[in-house]
């Protein structure tokens, strides 16, 4: 598949050799992260919200209260940003000036569509549920009317991103090179604890398969 | 001391109970978190971009190249809106609509100021260093005029912000509680792997204090 296209604000203007528009790894990242911080513009000046987020194919959806504030901005097809980023390393260079952090960040532009469609709407937050705990969706209640009613849930297309990745090591000036201070990566990791069930759980229900070594999606 | 002074667009509209204005617990999200994502307007629209913060007092710093378009969006005082999120579980409930991510997030809104007094950038530079790697610092190289001239801080006072925090366990409706599924939280954390030296380091140096047993800022 081609890559993406670049536009006006999609194009690095820095660190080119960063920068990738290549399906599958603005994919990898999109699945990987949890979170993404949507910017729009709320009474003339620019707000980040963090939420979740999910990818089915060239679409990423978020979902939220109908009554949010983000939700109520963008429902309509107000022009949006969402940034997704992983943190992987602290580049602890010769310098402070080389000095950097090793991660992975998708910058999407474009606007929302409201799902409409009651089955779409539902087969997609199953989605959701599949990225977070894949198997759960069928172990849970159905959503009830109201609860679908009180949920928006948002498409963007992916057409016009950029990713940009930073990874490897140190890059340091060659005059510094010989500096007697300690130089690398400390990676940085998400990692994920022992699930810790509800208190008020029935005693019969044991830890689900994909609760067992969970890694989170991605 | 005082809470911070809600505004319209600091004041939660929906999960009151979840906010809060509390410095301490403010500066302590800041402060563990390493990268913010900072909303601005460019070309007419909404644009959002991760970096590395760091806050001294009540005053939150970042900085980039001079050449950036986020630096260059802001260093005029353009109006900006800063998120910073540390994401803490995954809160599987009996239902999808109650499951749900515990975080802590802070939201702040204001314009940047340039730092241009040298003494004070290299000062905050350090400050910045030191909520990394304590004790780095005063290891390095100063920085040298062409590394300082490339390089722009910007101030943001925290003044107009908020902060939301959901934590604890699943918050069930009393009908589902007695379906056969699991239900809890798992915990999501940032850790640290090993440090990784540069190849290219001298053999006769240690890995520092300040990375042994490493645990991040906060």
């Amino acid at each position: 598949m081609a890559d993406y296209t670049k536009t006006k604000r999609t194009t690095l203007k820095r660190a080119h050799e960063r920068g990738s528009y290549d399906h599958d790894k603005v994919h990898a990242i999109l699945d990987e992260a949890l979170i993404c911080h949507v910017g729009f513009i709320h009474d003339g000046g620019p707000a980040v919200i963090p939420t979740a987020h999910w990818r089915e194919g060239e679409t990423l959806y978020i979902h939220g209260s109908s009554a949010s504030r983000m939700i109520r901005a963008l429902e309509d097809g107000a022009p949006a940003c969402i940034e997704v980023t992983m943190t992987d390393g602290l580049v602890l260079a010769r310098s402070g000036y080389h000095s950097s952090v090793n991660y992975r960040t998708v910058v999407i532009y474009g606007s929302g569509r409201k799902i409409d469609d009651e089955a779409k709407k539902l087969a997609t937050l199953k989605t959701f549920m599949e990225k977070i705990a894949p198997g759960r969706w069928d172990e849970l209640r159905a959503p009830n009317d109201q609860e679908m009613k009180a949920t928006t849930v948002l498409a963007f297309d992916l057409v016009e991103l950029s990713a940009k990745i930073r990874d490897g090591g140190v890059e340091d000036e060659p005059e510094d090179m010989n500096d007697p201070v300690w130089a690398g990566v400390v990676p940085v990791r998400r990692t994920f604890g022992v699930p810790e069930p509800d208190p008020q759980m029935r005693a019969d229900i044991g830890l689900p398969g994909y609760l067992k070594n969970y890694t989170g999606p991605g």
